[in-house]
């Protein structure tokens, strides 16, 4: 039996958790969790699965939720998030969202927790410290993302110095057929209906710009340790092969499935070991009949050129990126800004910025906060 | 450095696995091998690779060798097999065609050597006898063929009874695309132009019948102990994923690659390593730009069918299968025989024959014999 501890049990990543514990009875229990304010969700976990520590939001939320649940010890807020991250378990899942998981996760290191990360801006803005810090502690860190997952697979029994190339499948996103002339004017609306997986708005939102794809590839760079001249995208609309490994003796190890995030999430939890997915859909090819790929355009998918240039320039420069993605992605989301003005003030938070090398967690956090507030600004 | 012996060495495996050992003269050392009636290539092996032991058909052949290369040990026939394939050396690659390399292979077995098995005739008449023995003397069986070794990468650093199904691939052969009228009258000539690999003529022409892929199946059977209901066959005529495993988290892992025998070979001499291939062409899938899947068709490819038929029955059948057709295949290329005949001859000989149950060498050779007679007299 795992005992699982889940930050970000509400959203997309987390409630797929859930299903997976839930289908493994036997071999997952879910000791422990963090939720932001959805008290639906977080209630209803609480009575399903019994957990030891829950982390909320805020003060009151947890002191209501004590006074229902007695017997559950209640967290909040930023060091209840820690408190939750080193609970004792065996495996702490991040499925966070931002960089507010990178603490609790550098804390759950340290205890040489295994770690299932999806939470990718962990590793994109904090990645040598997160993987300097898994090898002096002895932590797994274990990918949750497909694409990760896909390489963490392919590399399963091989010898990582026998690995030429890792390529990165891109779907494309909701927006794959249009032209940039055609972006100027899209909708939230129409950003957010992804033609393959289900996930959470930021996260779709990322996948339309294809700034995900390049988060994707600087977290493959800091997970797999590979230059970054030796990670390629590839478009390949149908989200089958989830990604692949090129070794040097032109071999090639894909792993495949249909796209639902469950299959990854339970690897990573299961890991070494493969569980039944009684109720999942088998891959069907001859039904499926064509897999298509196509070369990767870096000038209509501008933002993943940038995530390349922020990952060569290395470090605090991540961080830029991804703080600016995720300060502009929420202005769009909020209707401040359209869709080709996220990739703009990425590049102009970029522009403004010099890079600082191998940053400690204050000066990650403080180039994260200053940031924001310049991208905020860009608006006046 | 590994010791190399290679049965076969004239055939096209064997000319392939000569280029791998070449490319790698600090690994490989090439100390034996087997030719059958071509002296070109023999003399031109024996010079190039200096072995210590060479073993050719003829007597005649062998003496006149013995007198040119005197530093060299010569053995010829049967029992010339078994020495050169007992010689001492690390790895035996099997690479003759047809029954005549099982006796050999056995031999070495006992003396716990390595095979790597492109000699699928060996696994499909005889493999109960070579995997039983192959546990109990502590040798590993790797397989050369594509396919196989396909299975095998997509196996490693993984746990057998976690993985659910076999999917081996399928270009179709040189007639995928003609409907079973059109067959009747194609010629030697048609069956010989494959439109992927390049390979010797009988299994150019298995091929174009998918009794190719109906040893393939039994191949896997054996190789892999699994049931003939979780092995599937799938059309792809790109030949570029070269089979998959799925396991039972619903996840497939495929290997892929540009079709080039020397890459299956070379992993099976350099398995658990992969080593470079400077010359190899690199997959290129955005060149490639679709990959096509079709369901089987065991009605159009009768040939299949017998085969998985051949299988579940078990026993001597699929030594009468094998046979069958290698007697069958010789009068299609004498031109004594029409291509549709091939799987005609083949369905008699197997409802002709009772199938006795867990037959030793001497049964298998004796029925192996009978069917050829049969074949041959079905002419009259």
């Amino acid at each position: 039996m795992k005992k699982i501890i889940l930050l970000g049990a509400t959203g997309s990543i987390g409630v797929q958790t859930a299903d997976i514990i839930r289908e493994h009875p036997e071999q997952f229990s879910l000791i422990g969790f963090s939720a932001g304010k959805n008290m639906e969700i977080t209630r209803k976990f609480i009575l399903e699965f019994l957990p030891e520590i829950v982390c909320v939001q805020s003060a009151q939320d947890a002191e209501q939720l004590q006074k229902e649940f007695p017997k559950t010890q209640f967290a909040h807020g930023h060091q209840g998030l820690i408190d939750a991250a080193t609970y004792d378990a065996d495996v702490l899942v991040n499925a966070v969202i931002g960089s507010v998981g990178l603490e609790p996760t550098l804390e759950a290191i340290k205890l040489g927790r295994t770690i299932a990360i999806a939470n990718k801006e962990t590793l994109v803005t904090a990645g040598h410290l997160v993987m300097q810090s898994a090898k002096k502690y002895g932590a797994d860190i274990l990918p949750v993302d497909s694409e990760h997952s896909a390489l963490f697979q392919a590399l399963n029994g091989e010898k990582l110095e026998q690995a030429s190339r890792l390529i990165l499948t891109a779907s494309g996103g909701s927006f794959r057929d249009k032209t940039r002339a055609e972006l100027k004017n899209v909708t939230v609306e129409d950003a957010l209906n992804h033609p393959n997986w289900s996930m959470g708005s930021k996260i779709t939102i990322d996948s339309a710009t294809m700034l995900n794809k390049g988060l994707e590839v600087i977290e493959a760079h800091v997970l797999f340790d590979f230059a970054y001249e030796d990670i390629d995208v590839l478009l390949h609309r149908e989200s089958i092969i989830h990604s692949m490994v090129e070794f040097q003796d032109t071999s090639v190890m894909a792993q495949l499935g249909t796209p639902d995030m469950r299959v990854p999430i339970q690897y990573a939890l299961s890991y070494p070991d493969r569980l039944p997915r009684a109720d999942a859909k088998r891959l069907d090819l001859a039904e499926i009949a064509q897999l298509n790929f196509r070369e990767m355009d870096y000038d209509r998918f501008h933002a993943l050129k940038l995530a390349f240039d922020a990952g060569r320039e290395g470090g605090t420069m991540t961080t830029v990126l991804n703080a600016a993605n995720e300060q502009a992605v929420a202005m769009f989301l909020n209707r401040q800004i359209g869709f080709l003005q996220i990739e703009d003030f990425i590049e102009r938070a970029m522009e403004a910025h010099s890079s600082i090398a191998a940053p400690d967690l204050g000066t990650i956090l403080a180039v994260d906060s200053q940031t924001r507030k310049t991208v905020e600004n860009m608006l006046k």
